[in-house]
């Protein structure tokens, strides 16, 4: 059993309106000192292998595949166990 | 500079109907080996502040009152910098 931690973030060229609508919220809440938020997806996947280079090449197929949009997207991820 | 990495999950005990959808697509193209999926939010603030432990108990309050739903989400963060 291998549990893979997938980080999926819009890449820095490109704009976020969503982080942009969190730090006008954050600030409105007196927060100022927040400068940028960027809003990104973090997924726990569970899978059923030992093979850690497999499930890396594996977890790699489904970000390319579904998981991440590389167009405006960039991705990382790490294996545990 | 201080950067905030915050995670926020959905709790154990709660349904993730986006990671049930996640994981039958998954499974759709061909990755039989995902046993689970569970998608979270990662987000990156960039404070304007050097103070770390005023900016630890900042980001909480941030987390608390923004970021995660604490009913059905949990959170954690890490600062660097």
């Amino acid at each position: 059993m291998i549990k893979a931690n997938v980080y999926v973030t819009i890449k820095q060229s490109v704009l976020d309106p969503q982080g942009v609508a969190v730090q006008g919220a954050l600030h409105s809440m007196g927060f100022r000192e927040v400068e940028s938020v960027r809003i990104g997806k973090y997924m726990e996947l569970t899978l059923d292998t030992n093979d850690r280079s497999e499930a890396e090449a594996r977890v790699k197929a489904m970000c390319e595949k579904l998981l991440a949009n590389t167009v405006v997207e960039d991705y990382r991820f790490e294996l545990e166990g």
